[in-house]
Formats: structure tokens, sequence, C-alpha cells
């Protein structure tokens, strides 16, 4: 079975995605840290990773544009991931016996307009989501709840109360998949880069006109600083068109041109 | 004396930044959260308030960008205030008396290195900076120490134990001014925009165009997540130029034709 290292517990959203994007066939193995993946998957203890990207309502997770930075390591896949949170209790805790709920703070957050409805229950932060779930469980808490993903109810034979209490529906996570080495998949679609300029006039529009100029679409673009040099940044760009089409080779060799760094981060 | 809305406790570094932007003439008064200034500048309960945008380090301070897309606030001035942290405790506590050290968590990451030799003490994540100095003065916690600025050691009347123990000295944070009145100040040199665009191919490469086809400088780039409309973005935009400026003000209007939505957020 292959193994697939994703960040949290059993029952993580990562692991659903996990479990769409490789199907039911894979071992999933738990991580504390996003830094945990990135150097696993590095040093092969394990030969495929699964992170978060993006939320289409919290916006890019920082944290891991930045360890694609600094690890050697490729994106080979990308699944987008519609996030359900269920209110998770004991098999038959009534919803007016729940006095804290335990979840991620962002997720207390997007599922701020039903728990306002709770007056009684104290929110309290947790380290995931899943390990909410694990927590009430193991502590054998019957006056709590967890918000979570069916697959943590489920995993640790606990009951959903309530399904989808999330604020907005329209609430997707973007995974992509990390290995140690570079693959283009047939069905591959768009490549991502990240790339520094001279600090110059017009750099970044000369940056983005070796797309345009080959009609190449640009699909997204993040920035974060670069250290030791204030106001300064390291450009992400996803690109629709892979590395093996010539006209985006050409595009990346123009782009070569201008950048003062340039590291493609793969093709998928 | 002009009141100027900060987050956090006295001695916060947005105080001192504050203070060097309007003189030592000012009222400082504490807000617990972001959004508070926000509504509170836009109820007139305060005329000005400050808030910060960007570290050199960490990157943007995405709530405050959000935000600034749901009030009606314009930003008014800006200033970039070089952050020092330094070890503070009770007058006379030595290093080695030390168990406990609270900060917020990213100033407690900032100072890593120098913690790392502080084997003994527990790391504790605090509400906010000057806070952790008001915690531990206000407890008489002798065995313990807090990761603040100068000024929240000397408003509670505390002893820096070492000055400048962050990991790395490039370290900024660009603050901004919030008024509920738009004004171009005489030395304004920049302005900042929010916009959002059709789904389109080659759309954010046109937005940009209306600059580069102007010679107008683009200084910054940060996007941000359209609710509702999964992968599609706000776009952050500080160019070089003010609203007074002919040039500008034509691409502002070039802009308007190809965006959806569009908000100056004031020339400064």
């Amino acid at each position: 079975m292959k193994k697939v290292a994703f960040q949290g517990e059993r029952g993580a959203y990562s692991e659903i995605a996990a479990r769409r994007f490789f199907g039911d066939e894979i071992e999933p193995v738990p991580y504390r840290t996003f830094e945990e993946i990135f150097s696993g998957v590095e040093r092969k203890r394990v030969p495929c990773g699964i992170v978060p990207l993006e939320n289409s309502l919290a916006g890019s997770v920082l944290q891991n544009y930045d360890l694609l930075l600094r690890h050697h390591l490729s994106i080979v896949g990308e699944i987008s991931q519609r996030i359900v949170h269920n209110l998770i209790v004991h098999p038959g805790t009534p919803a007016s016996a729940v006095r804290r709920i335990y979840s991620h703070p962002q997720a207390l957050m997007q599922c701020e307009k039903f728990l306002s409805r709770l007056k009684k229950a104290e929110k309290i932060p947790a380290y995931d989501t899943a390990g909410a779930v694990k927590l009430i469980k193991e502590q054998g808490l019957t006056d709590a709840a967890a918000i979570a993903s069916q697959l943590a109810a489920s995993l640790y034979g606990m009951e959903v109360l309530q399904e989808g209490i999330e604020n907005d529906p329209e609430n997707y996570t973007r995974f992509v998949i990390l290995s140690k080495t570079a693959a283009v998949t047939p069905n591959a679609k768009k490549t991502s880069i990240v790339f520094s300029l001279r600090n110059l006039p017009g750099a970044l529009f000369k940056s983005l006109s070796v797309f345009a100029l080959r009609d190449i679409d640009l699909l997204k673009i993040e920035s974060r600083p670069l250290h030791g040099k204030p106001w300064e940044y390291f450009f992400y760009v996803d690109f629709a068109g892979t590395m093996k089409n010539e006209n985006c080779q050409n595009a990346i060799k123009h782009l070569g041109e201008i950048s003062t760094y340039l590291k493609i981060l793969g093709s998928y």
C-alpha cells in the first residue's frame, strides 16, 4: 500500500483528500506538522505527502508556500476538497448536554453562525479537527462536542449530531501532492513556479509578460517576503500548461533572463 | 491631544510606530482587536487608527487586508518600524531564575535562537507582546520574563535583561494610518487600491498593464480570496504616484473599464 504523509490525526480533511486522490488503497501516515511532512518526503521516509496550499475562504496557507521554497520537492498532483464541518459527540449525547466544543480555531470560526445558537457551550481551540474528536473520545467527554469530518466521526466510533454546520458551503481547500521526484502526469494541465526579481521599476510586469506574450493564462499569483531584503518578494505563480509544452518552456527560459531566482515547483 | 487607536496593551510596537509618525503629543487608545479599531474609526469614536499591514519576515497581515475591503476607511499615512525584541523581567531578576517566557507567538518564534539557550524556560504564548510585560508585572512573576519593546519595559517599570534578542535584525513592520476621511498629504508618494476581475484569460496581466503602459511602478501585489467564488481573488496593489496626478487618474479610469470591483484605499 502506498504511504501518504498528512498533517493531523486520522480522519483529517487532508486524509479525505488523499483518499479521493489515490483511492482507498493507501496507508495514511499522520505527521504532527507541515514541516515534518516536507522533511519526511525529502529524506525518503515516506514516498509522498499531501498539504493544503489554499482555502477558498481563508486564502493561501503561507507556511506551506515558504516550505515549498526551502525544501527540494515537486508538486505532482492537486485536488480540491469540499470542506464539510459536522458537530460530533459520543453516541447518545443530546445537543442540550454540550458544554464545550473543541476544534481547530479556523473550523470554530467557519461555524460561528451555528455555534452562536449553542450559547451555553464554550468554544475551545484544539490542535486539529480530527484530533478534537480523538480527544473527546479518549477522555470520555460526554458533555463536549468536536467539529470535524464524517470520516473522523466514524474512525473514532462517534456520532454526527448535525451535518454541514459551516457558515458558507463554498468552502474548498486545494491540496497538493508532494514527491521527491518530479513527474509530469499525462493529464497535467498547470505548472507552479517561484521566482524573485531585481528591484527595478516594471520588473513584475515584465515577468508576467513572458506568459501573456505567449497566450499562457495565469491562474494564481502569491507573494512572500524575501528575508534579508525588506519589501522585496518571492512571487509564486501558477499558469496553465506544463513543462512538456514548448511554449511554456520558452516562457520559463524568457523569465530566467529577468529573474534573480527561479524554481519550477512542478507540472500537475 | 490627538487620539490614535492601536491594537494591544500600552507599549505595543504599534504605539511606538504611532509616536514616531505623529510625535509624542498623542493619546494612544488601546483596542483589543484590529476589527474594533476599524469599527471605532468608522463610527468616529476615535479620529484615526494605526494597524500593521506587512512584516518583512512574516509577510502580509491578511486579516487587515480583509478589513480594508469591508470597512469604509482611507489610508492616510504609513510608517516602517524596526522591530527590536527585548527580554524583560522584574528589576533584579537574573536570567538563571527565568522559568517561563511570555510573548506573542510570532515574537517567540522570531527569538528562537536566543531562547534555545534558555533551556529551562518554558515558552508561553500571550495575547500580545506588551500585554506579556503587563502580565508578569501585575501577577508579580519574578521567575518569568516577557519579550516586548523597550517602551513596554519602561511603562511598566520593568528591566530589560537583554536587548535585541531577535534572530534576524532585518525585522520591520509597515504600519498604516486609517482615517474616516480621505486626505492626500503634500508628501504622499504611493496609492493603494483593491480590485477584482472577470475570470478571463489574461485579465490579471491586462489589469497590471494599465500601470506599465503609463510607466507607473508597482510596489506590491497581494491577493485574497473572493468569498462565494472559489479560486477567484481580490487583488491589492500599491503603486508609485498619487490620485492627484493625472497619469495615475488615467490608469485608474482604464482599470475601471476591466475590473468588476475597484476601490481606492488611499494616497499617502
